[in-house]
């Protein structure tokens, strides 16, 4: 640790032990701060798991124009060297804290020494009219960044691709030097495997892998995604496709990779919204440098129970392509 | 399975689909009913979990005259042979589902055979005035229910230890064929810990085993426990000591056992509320056939973070004794 981070861990230290003294959360020993760090995110809670730490954090976000949080679950590997990065996406109604409370993906990740990246949804607390009038479009309550980079006048600040694909990463490289951050993979669930999904494919260099719990495969042929296209992104369907990952794959140019899809035959979205499907005949009709292997997991529903029953599985699925 | 259950089962399952299919849940293929279950318990929800499934339920309550939900957790193994109990007692502000959603206790149970109960913490929806002025006391968002049998006319309906300890384990033998619920055992989270230690010391022969999570290891010396039996049991406290783990396990006569004891080092209800080395005392003083083992853990705070961390553990404590 240079003598910089330390002094910056000392000062901010203090600080943090009063803040998580106050709330009775564990203060974390270790220094994951450079000294530009302070000035960029505030850490509001940490919990000790797994050896490891659940961490959350605020900043204000330029791409969103408005406080964002993240969490991230530093593995016990740190102490001693860098550790890749696997981002997680979340879907409707979720916020940053889903996937850290209930997934139980922090076990595995402490095994096998890779950090789990957890951000929110959606931009928050902008008040724009109508926000909150639906609970599959907009924020308040349910989170429906869709990320995607918005185009409507009236949502020029959901940029949640922007904020996915380029402030977070950089704000992890320079405030988190524990993080190798040029080794990551990304998944998600529902609309955040749409996101772990299109994101991967349109950046197939900057992703070492990617994998999807019953994510939206075909938003520009399911309800969620056509108002959500329709409201972000204007009635032009070129850019929809920009955004739907059947789109995406038949002109897929990046290097071979298997996508894992799990999905619950007794998910109600499975049919109407999720239409895994077509993503696997978009992917045979390629006939390109992507295969997918879609796991119909029998009995299971659309929750995180369901998550948790195969987050394993695909943590399995990054650590390989992470080689670590 | 008999032809009455099954046949009850071919109608429930009707219901059952119907219900769950409006929200999205798994509809479990076996049978869990008696016919005389019908009009005992409704089932809320079910979603498939590591090849089980938790189902969630509601009933009219004798002891606590109110609804009350509890949690079940089947393992797959009941497909083929009876499965052994395990109650989780939960703590202040939590209800039947924060176990269910964030401990991952499933995995291990999915892995052991045993099934695991979650009852709520405390009667809900009597409107009893004052129930909702404090946060560790009383109910509504709180569930401060302590696992007693209040005497205070006022709290007449909290009978929490009634409950759990009678209610519950009849009505999961006359509902549930596929529990083995003369073979139990009992643990549980901080107001829950203190629970499941009382309520095992004075029914050693009604549980195998018993372990907590930090638990309240003296409440007649702690400010929640000495609040909670002011108003629930009133000034005797003679009676607040039936309910006192420290002061029962000095007078414990049944037959030699180990408690298994988490603490986080990093809890800030340690020192003040928890206070699990007053336990530790009583035990060597009584010199008698329980022995004890308190694990401080570094790090670690109050949350079901910490919980999860060393849920594996306790479970397999428990696996020992329950002899799967």
């Amino acid at each position: 640790m240079s003598g910089g981070i330390a002094q910056s861990f000392l000062r901010r230290s203090k600080v943090l032990m009063r803040q998580t003294c106050n709330r009775g959360i564990a203060h974390h020993k270790k220094a994951f701060y450079s000294t530009k760090a302070m000035e960029e995110v505030t850490e509001i809670s940490q919990s000790k798991m797994f050896g490891g730490f659940n961490r959350r954090f605020r900043h204000q976000s330029s791409s969103c124009g408005c406080p964002m949080n993240f969490t991230i679950f530093f593995p016990p590997q740190l102490d001693s060297k860098k550790v890749p990065v696997l981002y997680w996406l979340s879907g409707l109604t979720c916020t940053d804290e889903n996937f850290i409370q209930k997934s139980g993906a922090q076990r595995v990740a402490a095994i096998e020494g890779v950090a789990l990246v957890a951000p929110d949804t959606s931009p928050r607390g902008l008040h724009i009219e109508g926000e909150s009038e639906s609970w599959d479009f907009g924020v308040v309550t349910t989170g429906a960044g869709f990320y995607v980079n918005a185009t409507a006048e009236k949502w020029k600040n959901w940029r949640m691709y922007e904020y996915v694909t380029e402030e977070l990463p950089k704000l992890l490289t320079s405030n988190f030097p524990q993080l190798d951050t040029s080794t990551s993979s990304i998944f998600g669930h529902s609309m955040g495997g749409h996101g772990a999904l299109t994101i991967f494919l349109k950046n197939p260099l900057r992703y070492k892998s990617v994998s999807a719990f019953a994510p939206i495969c075909n938003p520009v042929s399911c309800p969620w995604g056509t108002k959500a296209f329709i409201g972000y992104l204007g009635e032009n369907r070129m850019l929809w496709e920009e955004y739907d990952a059947t789109a995406l794959v038949k002109r897929y140019k990046g290097p071979p990779t298997n996508i894992l899809i799990d999905q619950g035959d007794k998910d109600i979205y499975h049919s109407k919204q999720l239409l895994p499907e077509n993503f696997v005949e978009a992917v045979k009709e390629a006939n390109g440098p992507i295969s997918t292997t879609l796991r119909i997991q029998s009995g299971y529903d659309h929750s995180y129970f369901f998550i948790s029953s195969f987050i394993e599985d695909h943590v399995s699925h990054h650590v390989k392509a992470l080689s670590i």
